[in-house]
C-alpha cells in the first residue's frame, strides 16, 4: 500500500519498529493519510501505539469569507506542531481556498465534503437540500484530485434515526454540522442518508486515491445531558459496520468521536468506539466535560483530550476557546494547539521514553535555572521567554515569584544537590 | 466545635444535610476552615462528599514588594468564586499585608508562617537559617491572633529525610520553599525539623484559635520523573502520624499533596494519600503531569485537577501560566483560576444534581441560541459576552462560526425538535 521508503522515514518518525508499521496498517489499526497525488513534507501515522496526534481545524465561514487569515492560522499551526490540517471552509469560492491550503500545508489536510456539496446546491439552485448523487460524487472526486488526505463522511445518521430524535427531545440536538445538513436532506426529501446509501461509490474514490475515510459522527452530544445516550450509540453501531466494510475494501478508515462526554463516562466511551470499530483509530473532538465553560473550552478540551488518550484515543482533534462563541481568530487557535499538545504530550510520555526524555531534560535545566535551555524545551518558547523577559530579574538566574527565597538556589546553597 | 446555626447555613451551602456534615466533621474527613476570632462571609466546608473547592495562591514576593496588586486579586479572585485565599507573601511588611488581605477576604485565609519567621529572621539577624523556637510561637501565634483560617505547617520533611536527598539525587529537587528553608535550617544548625519536634505545641494554638492545619508537603515531586517517589512516600508516611495527633487532639487537619505526578499515576496517589491519612481533606497543587508545558500550566493542571477530582481530591490549589516563571499578574490570576473551576466543576456534575442542572439549562439555551441566558450561566460571563460582542452578527442569533450552516438552526428548520 505503502512504499517501503515511506514506511521507513514514517518509522524513524514515529520511533516504532517498521514491521509494527506494516503490521498495524495491514490490521488497520494504524492509518497514514496522503493521497496518492499528493507530496506530504511532514507525513503522519495515527493510530495504536503510536503518539497521540492532534488536528487544527481552519477555514472560512459563510460570515469570515477572507481566507488569508485561514492560510495564516494554517502557517501558525504547523509551525506549533499541528500533525494534520482540517479545511471547514464553508464561505467563499471553496476550491480556490482548498487549493491555497493544499498549496500550503506540509502536513496531511482533511476536509468534510458534504459543505462543498450543500454550499454549491444552494448557490445553483437556492436551497442546501438540492444536492443529487452526482453532485455528491462530483465534489468528492474533485477533492480527491486536489489531494486531500483524509475526508470526513457522516454516513452513520440514518433515516430513521429521525424518529428517535423527534422522540428522544435530545438537550443538544444535533450539533454536527454536516449531520444538520443531511438531517434536513433527508428530512425534506424523504429519502435514506445518500452518503450511506453510496458509500461504496465513496469508498471507490477514495481507494483510487488512497483517501483515509473518517466516518463523522453526526450524533455526537453536544451537551453533557446525551452523553452516551442512545443516539450517539445507535450511530456508533452504523459506523461500526461500515468500518468493516472500509476494511474489507482495503479503504483506510477511522473514526470520529464525541463531543460532551462526562468525566466518567470517557473511558468507556473510548472503550466502547475501539472495541465495536476493531480498533481502527479512534478521533475525538474534545471531549468537553462541561458545557458551561464558554471561553474556555481549549481547557475543556485539554481535560477530557488526556483522558481519551490514556485510555485508548488516537487523534485529538483542536478545540479553541472560541467554540460555541465565534469563528476563531489567531490567537484562539494558538490557545487551543497548545491545550490539546499539552493533553497529548502528558500521555506520550508515559509510552515514548523519547518523549520522556524531553521532560526529564527541563527539569534538569530548571534545577539550574539555566533559563535559556528551559526555553528551549518548552512546548511554546515563545511564551515562556516572554512570560520571563517581562521581569525586572531577567537577567539573574531567579524569577519574581520566590526571589531569594527561590528554594532551589537554597538547596544549592547547603551542598544537599551537588 | 462549631455553632448550630453555622452547620444550618453551611448545610444549605454544601447541599448536604445537616448531619452529614456534623458526621463527617467528627471524623476528620470534612474540615470548616473559620479563625475563632474571625468573622467570615463566606464560609466553606472542605472535603468528603462536598463540591470540590479551589485555592487562590496571592502575596508579595521579594521582587514585588507592593501589595495593592495582591488586594486587586484577592478581590478579582474572590468574585470569580475562590473558595479561599492564601497569603503566601514574603516581600515587604507582612503584617500588614496579611492584616489587609484578612481586612479584604470574605473568604477564609491561609497561610505558611514559616515564610515570616524566615524572612524576620533574615531581617533581624541577617539569615534565614537563624531563627528559633520562640521566633516560632510567637510568628504563629501573631498570625492565629490576626484571624488566619489555615496554616500550612511543613512538619513532615525530617533532618533524616537530607542523607536521603543526597543519595537519591532527585531530578526536580526540593521545590517547596517551606520546605527548602527547612531544610537548609535542619543542614546548617544539625537539628530535626523544629515543626516536628513542636507539633504539640503549634497544635495548642491551632487549637485555642480553631484554625486548620493543612499538612505541607514539602517534598512533592517537582518534576514527573520524580513522580510517587521514594522521598514522597517517606513524607506521606510521616504527614499521617502527623494527622493521626492532629485528630487526637481535636485539631482540623488536611493533607497537601503533589504537584509534578504522571497522569497515569494520579488516581494511585489520591487513593494513598486517604487510606493512610484517615480519610482527612487532601489539598492538592495541580497535579502536573508534564513540565514541559511552560506558560501554560494551568491548563496542564486543570487535566490533573479533574483526575485527582475524579479519585477523591477535595480542594484544589490555583496553578497560573506564570507558574514557574514569574510572579503572577492580574490575568493570570484570572486564567488560574478558571481553569480550576473547570476541573471542579467537572467533578461536581457527577455528584451534585444542582451543579449538573447549569449545564443542562446553558446547553438548552443554547439549542435556542439565547445568548443572554448562555451568558448569564457561563462560568465567567464577561469572557464568554466578550468573544461575541467582538462579531458584526452579534445582533443576529447565529455566532460568525457556522453562520447560516448552523446546525441549531437547520434542525429548527425541519420541526425535528419543536
Amino acid at each position: 500500500m505503502f512504499k517501503a521508503s515511506l514506511i521507513k522515514k514514517l518509522s524513524k518518525k514515529e520511533l516504532v519498529p517498521k514491521n509494527y508499521l506494516e503490521k498495524k496498517l495491514k490490521e488497520g489499526k494504524i492509518v497514514i493519510p496522503l493521497n496518492r497525488k499528493r507530496e506530504v513534507e511532514n507525513i503522519t501515522a495515527i493510530g495504536e501505539g503510536l503518539r497521540i496526534k492532534i488536528n487544527t481545524n481552519i477555514g472560512t465561514s459563510p460570515e469570515k469569507k477572507g481566507y488569508k487569515d485561514e492560510i495564516e492560522k494554517l502557517k501558525i499551526a504547523i509551525s506549533l506542531g499541528t500533525d494534520t490540517i482540517m479545511d471547514l471552509s464553508t464561505g467563499g469560492n471553496l476550491r480556490n481556498i482548498r487549493k491555497e491550503i493544499i498549496k500550503y500545508s506540509s502536513v496531511p489536510v482533511g476536509t468534510v465534503p458534504i459543505y462543498e456539496i450543500a454550499k454549491n446546491a444552494e448557490d445553483k439552485r437556492g436551497s442546501f437540500d438540492k444536492f443529487t448523487l452526482d453532485d455528491i460524487l462530483e465534489v468528492i472526486t474533485e477533492q480527491a484530485k486536489d489531494g486531500v488526505d483524509f475526508f470526513t463522511i457522516h454516513a452513520g445518521i440514518l433515516k430513521n434515526t429521525l424518529d428517535i430524535i423527534k422522540e428522544n427531545k435530545r438537550v443538544g440536538g444535533i450539533v454536527s454540522r454536516g449531520g444538520a445538513i443531511l438531517a434536513r436532506w433527508m428530512y425534506i426529501n424523504n429519502k435514506e442518508n445518500p452518503l450511506y446509501e453510496n458509500f461504496d461509490k465513496i469508498l471507490s474514490i477514495a481507494k483510487e486515491y488512497n483517501i483515509v475515510i473518517s466516518l463523522g459522527d453526526a450524533l455526537r452530544p453536544g451537551a453533557v445531558a446525551d452523553s452516551t445516550d442512545n443516539l450517539q450509540m445507535q450511530e456508533l453501531k452504523v459506523l461500526s459496520e461500515l468500518v468493516r466494510v472500509c476494511l474489507k475494501e482495503g479503504v483506510q478508515v477511522m473514526v470520529e468521536g464525541p463531543g460532551h462526554i462526562k468525566l466518567d463516562e470517557i473511558g468507556t466511551n473510548i472503550l466502547l468506539a475501539k472495541k465495536l470499530c476493531r480498533g481502527v483509530p479512534f478521533y475525538v473532538l474534545g471531549p468537553l466535560p462541561t458545557d458551561i465553560a464558554c471561553g474556555y473550552d481549549h481547557i475543556t478540551s485539554a481535560i477530557g483530550g488526556a483522558i481519551a488518550g490514556l485510555n485508548g484515543a488516537d487523534f485529538l482533534c483542536v478545540v479553541t476557546p472560541a467554540e460555541h462563541l465565534r469563528h476563531p481568530s489567531i490567537e484562539d487557535i494558538k490557545d487551543g494547539i497548545m491545550a490539546s499538545k499539552i493533553a497529548a504530550h502528558s500521555v506520550d510520555i508515559l509510552r515514548f521514553p523519547e518523549e520522556w526524555q524531553k521532560d526529564l531534560n527541563l527539569s534538569l535545566y530548571r534545577r539550574k535555572r539555566d533559563w535559556s535551555n528551559i526555553f528551549k524545551l518548552s512546548m511554546n518558547k515563545n511564551k515562556a521567554e516572554s512570560y520571563r523577559k517581562s521581569l525586572k530579574t531577567h537577567t539573574t538566574d531567579i524569577c519574581t515569584m520566590c526571589g531569594k527565597f527561590c528554594s532551589l538556589k537554597i538547596l544549592d546553597s547547603c551542598d544537599l544537590y551537588k
